[in-house]
């Protein structure tokens, strides 16, 4: 999406490969929102510690820098030796996918891309064809967030008052987003509208990385507490609910997402305001049978017991902000039941979160 | 309650009055929970200062700070004449009343002390009533909170998980609380509970002042952000909430507390877990006869865009996290409707918020 930096704007992927100079090109999400830098990496190592230390974070842009991780490392080969090669390979591939060890997108673009390598009969060959897949993983990403855009733009109107949760937009992703999408495809279309943005503690990414991105595309927006939704909602100030998900079962349309998820969820029903889950079809679990067995990760109890910002000096700093001698409870992740589920925004429709099993043949086609 | 320092622990109250010296003792509140500090004020024009600039915070203890900041001016009139005395008064009220100027609980007390005063026939004899009545004021404040504690010990079991919004505590009163005074009670009965401390953002006092009290007296806990409760509801690890009120509507059983007291209340139901609200008398609001009408203070944006810590060299320091261009939304309070609160622990019973108008006439004599 588009990035302003001193008073010029330009497009920007989270992620692409400059193939003549083999590196990786990554926006530094750390730094966001309070400085944009765009960094280069020359290895696959260098890559693999990008996506460990979270340089990279998010579904789609994780997969792609892994893609172009593999093809980094394809390229950094000398020698004919196709054996060799299939060796050396092996271990790029080991290193990228230690990176995020419990993360599925880092390995599933790495074997799209070595399959289509598989096709060629010579390490040059071989070399090339992993350029050109690591580069159709990342456009397909970007495809399918712009399909994603396509079916929930249909959910917009001017005038609509939408909240959000987390950051489910194009920093996650290679570009555009999922529950950012429609809006930004809304926006493209000349709606006018106001976005809320739950401001998501402990790891504040709503504040932060939603916060930014609305910005720079010129989206109206403010940042809320996570605990004023709920008051939004009983005095009639929130229309429509769109965030994402990190795991959504096609068998029971449970949907995992960032803590504070479900809670948006219940407030939305109890008001009649739809609530929509925006994922590409890659976030879909064929084969987890109930929401109990998703594992809900317990984070470090430091990012609720203080939290990182920008001091008055400039520099970044964490401060403590609970009590010294108190601990705390950091889930990171909730399970949102389909009932409470309006529409799932996919790339090829909006469904009802009970229909993904019954058209799972299309689906898992798609 | 106590206070453990340098491994000395005392019982304080969260405001004293020496009238020896003509001082009022407070906790510095501001600096909970990383330094405990009490501060006198001299005159009552300082004690006005303190309520103004939050030294002491919470109904109960800015009553009781207003209590005795009249007796204390009182104390300093010299001279006989009863004309010059209750002019001088009439400076004082109007001094401590604009401190505060929304708050009721300080005019209340201070009427309530005004009175007791006017039984005297001489300035001596006013100004010895003007000490008696402050403190008794402060005593009935406590008496008040036991009573609480006494009332909402009942719901509190063994093995309990207990939920908890905001600072209802000790702190807020003169001591026990409202929301806090059960699990005091509860634990002197060698009750054995954990207690989840909702951070409550923006102003985090339940990260700051609830998990401070709470470690003082030694009761397990653990704070929790904000978004975390809908999943420990799901996953049954949640078996009461009590929180307090700002102001409880005698005609409807509507409760305005800290934002996201509404949430939780929602979560509750949803899970059948039972919602409680605890609050002394001088809390309900005889007039108002809808919730809609309770006006919702919009605070400043600085809140939600960024907090107060205690940084790595031990300074306190206010952080910037949201992203610099955007700006924030914040509604302090809202309202909980009737048919999501179990009941309302009262110093003189446990009630259905339905029960409040029906007893009005018991209710307002106690």
């Amino acid at each position: 999406m588009n990035v302003s930096i001193h008073g010029q704007t330009r497009h920007y992927r989270t992620v692409t490969f400059d193939a003549s100079r083999n590196e990786v090109l990554l926006i530094e999400q750390r730094l966001l929102p309070h400085e944009f830098k765009v960094v280069k990496t020359s290895t696959y190592k260098e890559t693999a510690g990008a996506i460990r230390d979270m340089v990279v974070r998010g579904a789609g842009a994780i997969g792609a820098a892994a893609a172009y991780g593999l093809a980094q490392g394809a390229l950094s080969f000398r020698g004919g030796s196709l054996a060799k090669f299939k060796r050396h390979l092996e271990s790029v591939f080991q290193t990228l996918k230690a990176a995020r060890p419990t993360a599925v997108d880092p390995v599933n673009a790495m074997l799209q891309v070595g399959e289509e390598m598989a096709r060629g009969e010579s390490v040059a060959e071989q070399q090339a064809l992993a350029i050109a897949a690591a580069e159709e993983f990342a456009n397909q990403d970007v495809q399918h967030c712009e399909e994603i855009g396509n079916q929930g733009v249909k959910l917009i109107r001017s005038g609509m008052r939408i909240l959000t949760h987390c950051n489910a937009g194009w920093l996650a992703f290679v570009d555009y987003g999922s529950a950012t999408a429609p809006l930004y495809r809304a926006q493209e279309r000349g709606k006018d509208f106001h976005v809320f943005c739950d401001e998501t503690r402990p790891r504040c990414q709503g504040a932060t990385l939603t916060a930014w991105e609305l910005q720079q595309q010129g989206i109206s927006h403010e940042v809320i507490a996570d605990n004023a939704a709920g008051h939004l909602f009983a005095r009639g100030e929130i229309d429509l609910v769109i965030v994402g998900s990190d795991r959504t079962l096609g068998r029971t349309g449970e949907v995992a997402n960032k803590i504070g998820t479900y809670t948006k969820a219940v407030l939305a029903k109890r008001h009649g305001i739809p609530f929509y889950v925006a994922i590409p079809l890659s976030t879909i679990d064929w084969n987890l049978r109930s929401g109990v067995h998703i594992p809900i990760e317990e984070r470090s109890e430091e990012e609720v017991l203080g939290v990182w910002g920008v001091n008055q000096g400039g520099k970044r700093e964490y401060v403590r902000v609970t009590n010294p001698g108190s601990g705390a409870r950091n889930p990171g992740f909730d399970v949102t039941p389909p009932e409470l589920i309006t529409g799932i925004i996919t790339p090829v429709g909006i469904l009802k979160p009970s229909a993904l099993w019954k058209k799972r043949r299309e689906l898992r086609a798609s």
